[in-house]
């Protein structure tokens, strides 16, 4: 047998058994103890340092920790194995301390904001009014009253079954397993041949999933679940009356394995990797979903069905379906349509027999959740030229109209999130969310989330600050902070020159909140990505982007986006403001309408069939538009008309 | 903890620990040793007598043991339970003994005698030359040289797969399951993109069962399944050829707890009754798959699909679904079409994806079995009127042409299947098959399957011996043995007059294979009901037998039924010897055509719908008739001319 050491994580106190040679980040996430880690392990990231206070630690060597922090006796989670009873701390800067972590309710009172906004809700009525959305979700309770056999009437209990719902509902294939088969005899005596029904739409059939006694169709719950890869949406729906009863988010932790899709994908490739990652996911939905439940005071019985929209590699791995080939040339997914299975089958905790369907994507990076983004713009009906923009840490974009749809992925990086930038915060409380930055003396004015003292600067602060420096006159054209800056804030840091947002004094780390010179060429290039790809998808279709009549822009930010600022930067194209419109969380409302409706299910497989995928990396104007977008706001000013003007 | 008890049958000299209070018979099934009953252990029929030897068992009052019997140490198995370590004797009336046992190669011989025979033959023939029996099977495989995805041509791997099968087959509705898509990424490449698959008919779909590495389409097994109340026969069939491999047949142990259905359905609303009458059907089952396997060197990963025909009692039981209904007015089963499964839902040992079909019945006491019959005798298809009669324990019958259908059952008892009659035997070696009286000096000359000296007379024998008993004189029309009869042969049993068939000093036994007065009733009623339901079916449709231009007869007869003799008695009705065709086992040819062809199995559902179920017990005419059939031919002497004749 292994021997077991057993591990203390301080300062939390929780406990662990672990075989000897297990690593600690491991030990961590299996103990529920949070370590900081965006590498996936490999040693890369240097984020999740943590110090032994005791016991047999083993590491390999990294040029990750100073000497200094070897010496107080820091260590890689990732990269040190246990062999002994140990006692390991974890330092603040590993933690996810309490600034980092909104509170649930600031949390979704935020999350609300993202998604509840007017648009989703304007184009649920639109549809609607068009009558494309009826109501006819992925599973629906039906009630029936059977006639009791009679000798001149003897079809058997299932086709008596059948013909009551054929009779109700026009389904030409109908079918149903085994375990109702075997139950029926009983259940329609004793319930007297009242029956509710769920009948679920399972691959191109009609299953009747459950058969219940009674009347219970007043009692139907679905879940719509934005699969991201940082963080996940749940909202529990009353499927009667399409009412949302109930909002939860929780990060994604599988970031404790990388924080993009890229070294996810690689570390599901390890041992038991996709597994882990499986599970995590599912174990996260299934906290939100009790959490709801809980709340509402429903049944997880009464819960039947579940539709997620997630990109390709978070639907893999929802599915525990490896995800190598996505991220391998030719970049092909293993499933675009995933078949329709029980919840359970993943382990995901509603009814057992209760319905998990995935919506379609596209292509290894176009997924499920741009299908439901255009879904729920509604580009893929419009007469116009529209473009959709969703910035996360990929960055997709969708190009079209009612006759085509083209899409790329921009791999814009996790900047915009706040993630590989020094200050870098998740869009919480106390992240820096506006700026304004005097020209002559830089003083600096910002506000943070929630009004609390700043913790570090969101994605919609880092726009803002890029905007700002550059309008100040702190840095050039080509983002590098000038020189000759006469500023206490201009400063020479570890690596280079950086500039300082807030100082200690006023922030609750007890850190000064900076923006290096590597953060702003980190931004600059995942600007320039996203811009370049929605310019390379324009001309790719013989277009320019002033052609284009409709913005749409998804995703994290909201309304937080402040639209002249990312033309100011390049990141956006310079064009009429009335043009643009925020969208929100589309990922999730565009789950929600195919969860409610069969009808906007089936656009939504029109819309991944229709759409062409474009590889950005080998198409031959690629590099040269991407070189010249690594300016602010671009090589060619000529683009930025308005910017060219204020600028002179 | 409950005690257990150790007990020890002997002579197989078979032990099993069992809890304390456990009855002998289950006791005994479970420890694999086999003891008569056929009443399902309700302490009715006395054939599970055994003795005890040694211990402690505790035994219901019980008017079916003689005094002698109780003082030797007898009991009856089914109501005595142990309560401490026994030892208990089987005795040989108790035992299928090696006389009451073809051995394995007799019984096939005999088996295919019965239903690889001429009808069988002729009709795929027929089938196959009208082109409603195409090759296509419950499950096939095709073999798929897949093109490798390129950026140009980069749909997902499951698209890409179903791509390729619809490219081949045209098929609408395509789906399969997770565990599929989880294994095609890896699959598919470490095969070099050649696959096979296997595509298997699935509830109005077509489902990707199985995805195999390289070209295994050679090789693709299937089994027909005759379930029979008594007999399973089994058929181990090369799906892409259509060759009969192997067959095997067995009894049906559920026997054991009741001859018939009614028992068997009786037992199974006992506790535990289903399980276990559901696991031994499963286990035989498996039994036969093994050793057809074995013999053909085919593993049982390569077998991919079971096609089943067996009465609704039998189907109801293999499925674990609860056959209480059936028998309860107004007799309605739980499913006439059962959905297709994975066999390892039931447990059924084949490849664990392999798929399980029942052939549909039309009502409790019109199953699979008589579906299969029609589909095999083609009578669905003629412009004349015919008659399909399936003389085993029920006796159902078929009226109709291709217009229309109409069956009933008879409950004709199972005296035909030498069942409740004194000198009863299965058809088996020894057992007496032709009987010849001479009038007069009433000399009796006989013959036995296999020229073996008699065990026993089977049903074949019976009809012959009571048409020869009748033309001899020693019973009079209304069955009755007549009192003036001077031989030895006839005399005064225990319970009444008796006719000795065959002596002790020419039997294997050691006793007189005899038939009693109480025989004679109990055939005569037999024969009657069978007759009646012929008969109140053409009424019904306001037609005569003698309308009737073609009969079928099937069930375990087979060749071996007299028709001149089978009308002497009023058994059939008087026609034309050339109206009559002998068609075997036709729920097996049925099984079989259904498995290879889905036309046929399309044809299957057809008929099953088609045809209208007539319940005799309701049938004003019914009893009348029934009282008129309980003489020899018949009370109304005109309906059997020929008899008449040569009675005159």
């Amino acid at each position: 047998m292994m021997d077991k050491c057993l591990i203390t994580f301080y300062p939390d106190n929780k406990k662990i058994m672990v075989s000897k040679g297990t690593d600690i980040l491991n030990a961590a996430i299996a103990a529920g103890v949070y370590i900081n880690s965006s590498c996936g392990g490999e040693g890369v990231c240097g984020r999740c340092k943590v110090i032994i206070r005791k016991g047999d630690v083993r590491s390999e060597p990294t040029g990750r920790l100073t000497r200094k922090e070897v010496e107080k006796g820091y260590v890689l989670a990732c990269h040190s194995t246990i062999h002994s009873n140990v006692e390991i701390e974890i330092p603040p800067s590993s933690r996810l301390e309490k600034q980092q972590i909104l509170t649930e309710e600031a949390r979704i009172e935020r999350l609300k904001g993202v998604f509840s906004e007017a648009g989703e809700i304007e184009r649920g009525i639109e549809l609607e009014e068009r009558g494309i959305f009826s109501h006819s979700p992925l599973a629906t309770k039906l009630f029936l009253e059977l006639p009791p056999p009679t000798l001149k009437d003897n079809v058997s209990d299932l086709e008596r079954l059948y013909r009551e719902v054929r009779r109700k509902r026009g389904i030409p294939i109908l079918q149903t397993g085994l375990s109702n088969v075997k139950k029926i005899g009983r259940l329609f005596r004793e319930s007297d041949w009242q029956v509710t029904v769920l009948l679920g739409k399972r691959n191109g059939t009609t299953e009747i999933v459950l058969i219940e006694p009674g009347n219970t169709s007043g009692r139907d719950f679905g879940l719509a679940f934005d699969i991201g890869t940082t963080t996940i949406v749940a909202q529990l729906i009353d499927l009667n009356t399409k009412k949302v009863l109930s909002t939860k988010a929780a990060y994604n932790k599988q970031a404790s394995y990388g924080e993009d899709v890229i070294t996810r994908m690689i570390y599901a490739g390890k041992k038991a990797g996709l597994e882990k990652l499986h599970h995590l996911v599912v174990d996260i939905m299934n906290e939100l979903i009790l959490a709801m439940a809980t709340e509402c005071k429903i049944s997880l019985n009464e819960i039947t069905c579940v539709m997620c929209a997630g990109n390709m590699t978070m639907t893999h791995l929802l599915l525990r379906v490896d995800p190598t080939y996505l991220r391998r040339e030719p970049y092909v997914p293993t499933a675009n349509f995933m078949p329709v299975i029980r919840a359970a089958e993943v382990g995901i905790k509603i009814n057992p027999r209760g319905l998990l369907e995935c919506m379609p994507g596209v292509s290894s990076y176009v997924g499920a959740d741009i299908v439901a983004g255009v879904l729920a713009s509604g580009i893929d009906e419009a007469d116009v030229l529209s473009l959709l923009i969703d910035i996360g840490t990929n960055g997709e974009i969708v190009l079209g109209n009612k006759d085509w749809l083209v899409s790329c992925s921009s791999s814009a990086g996790p900047a915009f999130e706040g993630s590989g930038v020094s200050s870098g915060v998740r869009a919480m409380e106390g992240a820096i969310q506006r700026v304004k930055i005097t020209p002559g003396d830089f003083e600096v004015k910002y506000s943070t989330i929630g009004d609390a003292k700043p913790i570090g600067i969101c994605g919609s602060g880092y726009i803002d600050s890029l905007a700002e420096l550059f309008k100040a006159g702190v840095i050039d054209r080509s983002g590098n902070i000038k020189e000759n800056i006469s500023s206490q804030r201009v400063r020479e840091g570890k690596e280079g020159p950086e500039f300082v947002l807030a100082w200690t004094r006023e922030t609750q780390t007890g850190e000064d909140v900076i923006i290096t010179q590597s953060d702003i060429t980190n931004l600059v290039r995942s600007k320039g990505a996203i811009y370049t790809a929605a310019k390379v998808l324009a001309n790719k279709m013989g277009l320019e982007l002033a052609d284009v009549k409709k913005i749409y822009l998804a995703g994290g930010f909201g309304n937080y986006l402040n639209i002249e600022k990312s033309v100011w930067i390049g990141l956006l194209p310079d064009l009429e403001k009335d043009k643009f419109r925020f969208i929100g969380n589309t990922s999730l409302a565009g789950a929600k309408f195919a969860l409610l409706s069969y009808d906007a299910m089936v656009k939504a497989r029109e819309i991944a069939r229709k759409m062409t995928y474009i590889e950005l990396s080998v198409e031959p104007s690629f590099m040269n538009e991407y070189t010249g977008a690594l300016f602010l706001p671009h090589t060619d000013i000529d683009r930025f008309p308005t910017v060219t003007e204020k600028l002179s």
